[in-house]
């Protein structure tokens, strides 16, 4: 039984995370500052004597003794990154420090939440863990793709320098219950808008790929990282590639409904294919997604039903 | 008459900048904790009514108030810039919100240098503004290569978000007097080899290539920069590129003496070529280099001749 600290613990992929934590019978402190996340993903666990929750900015120091560190607090859809740019960064920089200066201190281990974007618009094809990225200093995405890239800096320098433990994920696309219904990403926009009869919009040509993962894959995967012994970057993704045109269609008939599909203009930067090369993944820990889309998106579909439903 | 901050203006490149900047008739502010940077390079102004020097780390917040800052804040040559990643890392990070907080609450200009390392080993050649680089995030060179390329993302957003006034500097490689006798670049390393009758040592074939810009050419560039009403990018640096071999002979012959020329191991990620594009900063500032490598390295190895004089 360990002390875990999970920093973005009320968000999306926080929360579920900090469930299976919680069920492995784990003492778990969550830290959000709810720019993104909401009390209601972890008010199950409240008042639970193995949990706790603290509202924090994790841009200011803090200071608690903990085993092991998942580092999630920043920002994750374009929408919510960009909203607020320097934000971002600050989040990512001195967040991240505020992070390793912690683990420093107390002999943590850190996971940090990377991401398929410091890939960039990606010239390799799948992406590997050694492919060195694409990526647009100074565009709109840059306050995340940068920072998240000198995040990773960030962690191999304390790694090697302050002999912290670090492992560090670069997450692909995830989808699942609890994603905000309003933050913009895809997943989310087809599914409300296909609920809700309104048009199904799709950003460019919808030539654009990228490959869908269920949330309860990534958390595997994580926690599978986190204890394992490797300490690269490790892909975890699912490699099942899909054009954002199929995917509007395949939604479009799992929800059935009136919408039209429509294109609108393509967004600045937008990365042209993704698609995870986990070969690492499978190698180092075992690990691979099972979930097929067809049954993540129904799950999903019967979520965001009910957020409907919740919001009348 | 202005009031000019200049952040890391007792290093190399900063007290020319200041020698220019006073020589003009501004108040001039140095601020510069000393990690490379030298009393002795500003030594020279103290005194002067119209000039401060601030003996202070940058990752600390500061309040003065200026009209126009120069942010050069930062360990430069590849042994400074790795002897403490995580340092380097702070500084850039860290200490430029520092300088952009500063920035958006007096209303002041800020100047950032960046570097041609945000091209990484470049694949395009020579290197335009709008190459988005090749940078290995978690190679040896990232404190330094990754931490340029987050300031540049953090003034532009701290441009668009707050409105403060920015200029980006990309710098190639600048030489000159008051380069440290000891930095481990390869102008200083091979002039104090040739003048001690050492080896001269090339890392690697010695088939890289580099383009060597003189200090007074880069230090009008950034005034010209500063005072421009242009925004993005600018590469600073010299075309004349070389292979270093050809460097080394060069030097060699200028200064005479009895050392050889010697092949040592390869650098991680040492970029193959670099040569600066310069057509924006032609069109938009009017500049381009003037002083020639023979006149430029003749003016640097009288200065090293004085230095081993000095501390014999
Ligand atoms: N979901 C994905 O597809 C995906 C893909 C790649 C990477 N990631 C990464 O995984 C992590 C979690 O993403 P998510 O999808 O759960 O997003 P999310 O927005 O649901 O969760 C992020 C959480 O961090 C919190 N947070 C943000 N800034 C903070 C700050 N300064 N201090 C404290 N808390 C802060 C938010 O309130 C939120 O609870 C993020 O780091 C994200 O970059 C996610
Ligand atoms: N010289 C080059 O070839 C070259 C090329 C590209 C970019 N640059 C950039 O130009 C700038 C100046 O470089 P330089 O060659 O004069 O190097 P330098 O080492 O001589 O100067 C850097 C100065 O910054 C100071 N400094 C470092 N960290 C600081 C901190 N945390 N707080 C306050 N002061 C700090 C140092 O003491 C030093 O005086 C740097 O930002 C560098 O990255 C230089
Ligand atoms: O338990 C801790 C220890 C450190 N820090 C923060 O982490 C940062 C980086 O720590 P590090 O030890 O690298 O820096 P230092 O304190 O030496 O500047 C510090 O500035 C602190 O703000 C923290 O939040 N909690
Ligand atoms: O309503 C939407 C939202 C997103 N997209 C596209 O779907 C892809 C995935 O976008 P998302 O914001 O989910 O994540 P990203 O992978 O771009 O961070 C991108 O090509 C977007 O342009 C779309 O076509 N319609
Ligand atoms: O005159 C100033 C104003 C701000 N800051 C620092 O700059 C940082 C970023 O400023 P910003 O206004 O973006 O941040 P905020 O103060 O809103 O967190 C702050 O944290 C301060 O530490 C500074 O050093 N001098
Ligand atoms: O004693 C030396 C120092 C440097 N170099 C090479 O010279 C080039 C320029 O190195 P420097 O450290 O001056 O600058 P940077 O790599 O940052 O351009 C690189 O290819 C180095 O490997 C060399 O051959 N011998």
């Amino acid at each position: 039984r360990k002390r875990i600290l999970v920093t973005g613990g009320a968000g999306f992929v926080g929360s579920h995370l900090v469930d299976r934590l919680m069920m492995e019978g784990h003492e778990v402190i969550v830290v959000d500052n709810f720019f993104t996340g909401r009390r209601r993903n972890v008010e199950h666990w409240v008042g639970h004597e193995n949990f706790e929750l603290i509202h924090h900015d994790i841009v200011n120091p803090l200071y608690i003794e903990v085993d092991q560190i998942y580092h999630l607090a920043s920002p994750a859809s374009p929408p919510h990154y960009m909203y607020n740019p320097v934000k971002t960064i600050k989040t990512n920089t001195v967040g991240t420090i505020n992070v390793f200066g912690l683990a420093k201190r107390v002999g943590a281990r850190v996971l940090i939440a990377s991401t398929s974007e410091v890939y960039g618009d990606p010239e390799v094809h799948p992406q590997t863990e050694s492919y060195w990225g694409h990526v647009n200093p100074i565009g709109p995405r840059a306050c995340y793709d940068e920072s998240k890239r000198i995040s990773e800096t960030l962690a191999y320098s304390y790694g090697k320098q302050e002999n912290v433990q670090v492992r560090v994920a670069r997450i692909f696309n995830t989808y699942g219950p609890r994603m905000h219904i309003n933050d913009g990403r895809v997943v989310s926009n087809f599914i409300l808008q296909a609920l809700t009869g309104q048009d199904i919009t799709i950003y460019g040509s919808g030539k654009q790929t990228r490959s869908f993962q269920y949330v309860s894959d990534l958390v595997d995967g994580l926690i599978k990282l986190q204890n394992s012994n490797y300490s690269l970057p490790v892909n975890l993704g699912n490699p099942d590639e899909h054009t954002i045109e199929e995917f509007a269609s395949i939604i479009h008939e799992m929800v059935g409904g009136k919408s039209m599909i429509i294109n609108k203009d393509a967004m600045e930067d937008d990365p042209q294919r993704r698609k995870p090369d986990i070969t690492r993944a499978t190698n180092m820990l075992g690990w691979q997604p099972l979930v097929p889309l067809q049954k993540g998106i129904k799950k999903t579909v019967t979520f965001f039903r009910r957020e409907l439903m919740r919001s009348r």
